[in-house]
């Protein structure tokens, strides 16, 4: 194989396959890339064996055969510290002689014959959705995903119900569904569908969709029972999916509120920070609100450490309330939608809350009250 | 005590003194900041029993009395995400009650009784030098000095010869000399003085003078057998210094060279960064000089790895050479200077090499081959 493209664009694609190599010291080759032409292009795997990624890169091809895999910490080294126009890549006895300027590598490989063979879907059907939309709607949802305890909540949820699209995630503490409607997406879907996609996965789906984001106008996902493939078109993903049920969650979205309150989302966003330092181990803190003053105090306290104490002003109706939150939870949920003011509504210390925008209905935020 | 001052000039000053505080399990009080007021200023200190500091915060003081010691990084934490205009620090009952628009943080204290004393300096002799020569010149030097080993290597050698100023850092690998000529610095010593500073505190006085750059228009030096004070006006620190001899280095200094190179620093840099990655363990880095053609040639090789291999042109005097060099080193001293050529002159492969800027003949940087 002898390949010939811009130092630019392999240092790109190298730079995203290399986060998706794997760190095994038992399977090594999980570390190496997987380096050959298809499609008059050449295309660089990578696999931790959970997840499997191809990237595509234009160039000229001027020998077809061949194929190996080479350390993919190396190939980024060399590339990254290249500043020249041109590199070429050549192929010969499993070993990758890269070329540019005054410079010359030759790494040493492995033979192919060990690398994982990364699976491929079958389904041609899709849910398509534009690039920024989808960087919004899995941002606002990931962080509300357990990290441990029960393997199904280890996700995020995605489901088409033959109209909407939904993404759930919640830790059993907060939970965040995000709907997307008709004229949100495009799909050749009929039927109804839903899996659980792992946090991981998610996780560096968005990584790549933010490096995308100037060259990849949309995001293809493909379900199958077993796997999930998202399709950037030069860069493509392929994950296992989680087993289990997803729990029945609609039931504990509170539709109505004994307390209401429209705050400026800044405003609470650094009181809701500063006070929380003084918060406990458990990161209570203490919102108490009064609706005859239209006046929200936060408080924390931590012996050996001190108090803290705010006092904001905003709308507030319904009855007086005292509430505890986990603070670093209650910021998650404030800093997950972006509209000037924010909607929280409440009905006794132990029960839901909702954490809304005023204006956009599509995500929701229900944190569970610290019974102290 | 009572003290109003503006937010930003508070944050900033605190920020500084909690990096210098130490984390000490036995002795937590290390990791609080000592505050109290003096001469008309709020004067904050922080110790880890090596270093001193003392910073000096200009605002209102209504009150004079009384003192604490609070943690740094709850202080420094609350004030971090303070956006208000003003804020009023106010001691009592050993507690700091911090409060500022909204906000109000009553912060336990510990007395002042358990806090370290900083010592003072008695000499008035100094040396001073701008604060951007000041950062040149350490910065130059710094990054030779040992990390372990001989103790007395573990620091910068600051020695002034009654004319000169030289600062010398060296590993036992390789050596920095800077030389500072009288009108580089003022001072009102008249007999020769060294001392060995450590390289912690160098390091330290590094980073508060690069923050302080836009603020401090000079560095004042005061050195004492036992001791090292560094003044930037409204921040001051004080340093024990290293014991023992420093090593008598100047006969190691070449002086003639068999072997002269003058080559683009920058393409050095470049064709060292990326050929050394295929070094082995000891970093080790061929250079092959050739005066005939005027070229230098870069290998390395490791085992599993790979190869890599570049060449440069450049200008070439004396007789060809075959040299190894710890990759890392080198590229110290290249980025130790900042001229466009670099000069570098060798005897044999087995005898200390000198790299310098061809214009600035202040600094030198001598280097070890490795012996393959």
């Amino acid at each position: 194989m002898k390949f010939i493209t811009l130092v630019e664009s392999l240092k790109k694609a190298v730079s995203l396959a290399e986060k998706a190599t794997g760190r095994n010291l038992t399977l090594p080759i999980l570390g190496n890339l997987l380096i050959q032409t298809e499609k008059g292009q050449l295309k660089i795997s990578a696999t931790d064996l959970e997840i499997g990624l191809n990237v595509y890169v234009m160039g000229k091809i001027e020998e077809d055969e061949e194929k190996t895999t080479v350390s993919a910490k190396t190939l980024n080294n060399f590339l990254t510290n290249l500043n020249e126009e041109k590199v070429s890549l050549e192929v010969k006895n499993n070993n990758l002689k890269v070329k540019s300027g005054v410079f010359e590598a030759l790494i040493q490989g492995i033979s192919i014959d060990d690398f994982p063979i990364i699976p491929q879907i079958k389904t041609e059907k899709y849910l398509e959705l534009n690039i920024d939309n989808f960087i919004v709607a899995f941002g606002q949802v990931v962080n509300s995903a357990a990290i441990g305890g029960r393997p199904e909540l280890n996700g995020v949820l995605i489901k088409f119900n033959g109209e909407n699209l939904k993404l759930v995630a919640t830790d059993s503490y907060r939970l965040s569904e995000k709907t997307l409607k008709a004229d949100d997406f495009k799909t050749n879907l009929k039927d109804k569908i839903s899996v659980i996609c792992p946090l991981k996965t998610v996780q560096e789906v968005l990584r790549i969709a933010q490096e995308l984001k100037g060259e990849a106008a949309t995001v293809k996902i493909y379900i199958e029972p077993s796997q999930i493939f998202f399709d950037f078109g030069s860069l493509n993903l392929i994950s296992r999916v989680l087993d289990g049920n997803y729990p029945d969650y609609e039931a504990i979205i509170p539709r109505e509120f004994k307390t209401k309150l429209l705050f400026s989302r800044k405003s609470l966003i650094e009181a809701v920070k500063i006070t929380g330092l003084f918060s406990s181990r458990i990161n209570d803190l203490k919102l108490k609100i009064d609706p005859e003053d239209d006046k929200l105090k936060l408080e924390a306290e931590e012996s050996g450490l001190g108090q803290g104490r705010s006092e904001l002003k905003g709308k507030i109706e319904g009855e007086p309330l005292e509430i505890s939150f986990n603070y670093r939870y209650l910021l998650d949920g404030l800093n997950n939608i972006s509209s000037n003011e924010v909607f929280m509504g409440f009905n006794d210390d132990n029960s839901p809350s909702l954490i809304k925008s005023p204006e956009d209905l599509s995500y929701l935020y229900i944190l569970m009250p610290i019974k102290i």
